[in-house]
């Protein structure tokens, strides 16, 4: 059984190394850390496939084995994400504030690492590489527990960044991979309190639930999206149509996919034909509606309760009629996860109205919610998205994995 | 018992009306409420009479009895509390970064309220008022949950705020107290994890340590504070006896208090007796050294390894000698609480590394630990102290008692 004391020590005494290391010194490490991949790509493919092999015999669906499955491109892809995150600018030491006291005290608040990160993820092994170049691009040390199905080749991917550290004459604990995948293990590390600082989880929303019932660190929940998008009144019909289909059907396996329509009564009858035509066009989508909705599309499914609060990640929709935007706000801010709600409109009043109102991360006007991503915003990276309130909302890049520390210089000052 | 569920609901009704307040609503409720406390003098004292007879009668230590009395002056203290947080300015609704996209998109990061906090504490009830005052500022609703000690103190404060609000047309509901004050209504408190954004507790370790364990709900660390103070071989010996008399004995009970000396060993002979000439001034003081402060003060105790990781609250301090800054920065990285830490020194170089490398909230170079405080630092409030690296660190003041979102405008961007 992994020994996670002995872990928790090792990432604790790499982080005092990491946090003190320079953009320069970090990014050599993550472009020799690419090199390293791509040397190593004969081992990880190896490693890979007795993953695909265990799947297939496990009967694992083709989806799934699909985002297990590695070649030469995607070890590719994984080592350009290492130099894309080199280039990115260094989030550490930035002074955030500065100030002085009538008592002569300087003071000045300053962006640092936030030391060790543990992260728990399932699928895919590429996030092993992607979660340990953002952490340590960030000064972190990272314990990383991926899912079982992708053990082989994470224990290989893991394996070569170390290596790779450890020939840069850097600890090669700034990266380390928990091997046990049991649930035993991964209770206990959701324990590891005195050596780690964050957890962040990353997957199913089993995954995420069963973390913040049961973690004693302090964690960044991600992922669950239900988003909505509500048609307003005054509405571009056209807009309307493209965005709803955009952000329900470009991919539905997402967390910023539309779930769920909220539309204007006076609208309906001439919106609701129109998107049938338009979602027709690219893929066959069930809704489920309410009384309106089926009066005017007679083939739509009544909505039950539980569909209003339901992420589909499916080819599915639901569909509420409201008077107004009161109604609308309403309905939005009790059944969304508040990750990505948007509002269809030209009225500006009605814009600023829901901007203002909806207690979400990110609040759109006139745009998918597809948009919620981290590359999308500008971030050039992102380790998730966060649907929790404290320290981070929405797409987190390097600057989410930062916290801040004061730095108080005196001469001889008392209270 | 308690209907937290109905508490919740409350909470989040009221939320979505406080989180939409200007400013002047704001301020002007607080100076109503503050009003309110002076009108309802009689029947808060009435009120605070139960409790310190309870206390008297259950040979509550004076100490204590002092902390929970109330009496004419302490609640106009309480009103001038409310007044001074409606003269802060306003943290929510700050554009606090805008960026365009090239597909056009405009992107604004926005302060927003938390939402609902939830806030467990004990002692003093002036912190009913406080805590609603800072949380109603920030735009947000607060369910307080207070000490049994102080129960009908707290009632007959909460009840003469929440009459103040309904008075302004405002919700009532903006403040509750949970009157049930039993282990299982605490438990229970610590599960809303649907009604509440963000739990704090302020109070004794075991409170902390407690909410930490059993909290579904985010909370925020405040408190602990197992500060050093490390005196380098080049500190100024007048500023550094100084220095730390003051951080040892202005107060003991608080968390920003000196607990722990480090001494450079070239400087241990000539600073010791000093320090002992100065403590000796003010206050006697114990010391628990190791062998070579125990040469230099026969009278010393030898200090055994659970000294260094103890937080005393009172006038004792342990004390270790050390070689060089690298020892030091060691010895404190392992045994403090990441509160406050300090270094003297004449050295600049020394300073930098100390303040780089120690992991504290608040790294002092030359100035007592005491100044760790949101009053101290011009925040001009405090919630308290957080010792955790997520959300906020250090001093908590309004702006730390808010989240962000992101509002997106667009003209039909879809991807």
């Amino acid at each position: 059984m992994t020994n996670l004391d002995e872990m928790g020590k090792k990432a604790v005494t790499a982080k005092y190394i990491v946090q003190t290391l320079s953009a320069e010194e970090k990014n050599a490490a993550l472009s020799a850390a690419a090199d390293g991949l791509l040397a190593d790509t004969a081992a990880i493919l190896a490693a890979n496939e007795k993953d695909m092999q265990a799947g297939r015999e496990n009967g694992m669906h083709e989806g799934l084995l699909d985002r297990l499955k590695l070649d030469g491109a995607r070890i590719e892809a994984m080592a350009l994400g290492l130099r894309q995150v080199a280039d990115l600018p260094d989030p550490v030491g930035k002074v955030l504030e500065a100030w002085e006291r009538p008592n002569g005290l300087r003071l000045q608040k300053v962006s640092v690492p936030l030391g060790v990160i543990g992260i728990i993820y399932e699928s895919r092994p590429n996030v092993t590489a992607d979660a340990f170049a953002l952490c340590f691009k960030a000064g972190n040390a990272a314990i990383l527990k991926g899912g079982s199905d992708a053990i082989h080749s994470n224990m290989a991917i893991a394996a070569s960044l170390r290596k790779s550290l450890k020939k840069n004459g850097l600890p090669e604990d700034a990266v380390q991979l928990i091997e046990d995948t049991d649930r035993e293990t991964t209770a206990a590390f959701m324990k590891c309190r005195e050596y780690i600082d964050v957890l962040i989880p990353r997957g199913s929303a089993g995954l995420i639930r069963a973390t913040v019932e049961n973690s004693t660190i302090p964690i960044i929940e991600t992922g669950t999206g239900n988003c909505h998008i509500f048609i307003d009144e005054t509405a571009d019909l056209t807009d309307a149509v493209n965005i709803v289909v955009n952000a329900k059907t470009q991919r539905i396996g997402v967390c910023n996919a539309c779930e769920s329509l909220v539309i204007h009564e006076k609208i309906a009858a001439a919106f609701l034909p129109a998107l049938k035509e338009g979602l027709a066009r690219v893929h066959e989508v069930e809704i489920r509606g309410d009384r309106q909705v089926c009066q005017i599309l007679p083939e739509v499914k009544h909505a039950a309760e539980e569909d209003y609060g339901t992420e589909y990640l499916d080819y599915i929709l639901s569909a509420v009629t409201v008077k107004n935007i009161e109604e609308a706000i309403a309905h939005i801010n009790r059944y969304s996860t508040h990750h990505s709600d948007a509002i269809l409109t030209q009225d500006n009043s009605h814009a600023q109205r829901f901007t203002q109102a909806i207690d979400s991360a990110c609040v759109y006007v006139n745009a998918s919610t597809r948009f919620t991503d981290g590359f999308e915003f500008g971030f050039g990276a992102e380790i998730g998205i966060s649907t929790q309130k404290l320290h981070a909302r929405g797409p987190m890049g390097l600057p989410q994995l930062t916290t801040y520390k004061y730095i108080v210089e005196g001469n001889g000052q008392v209270r």
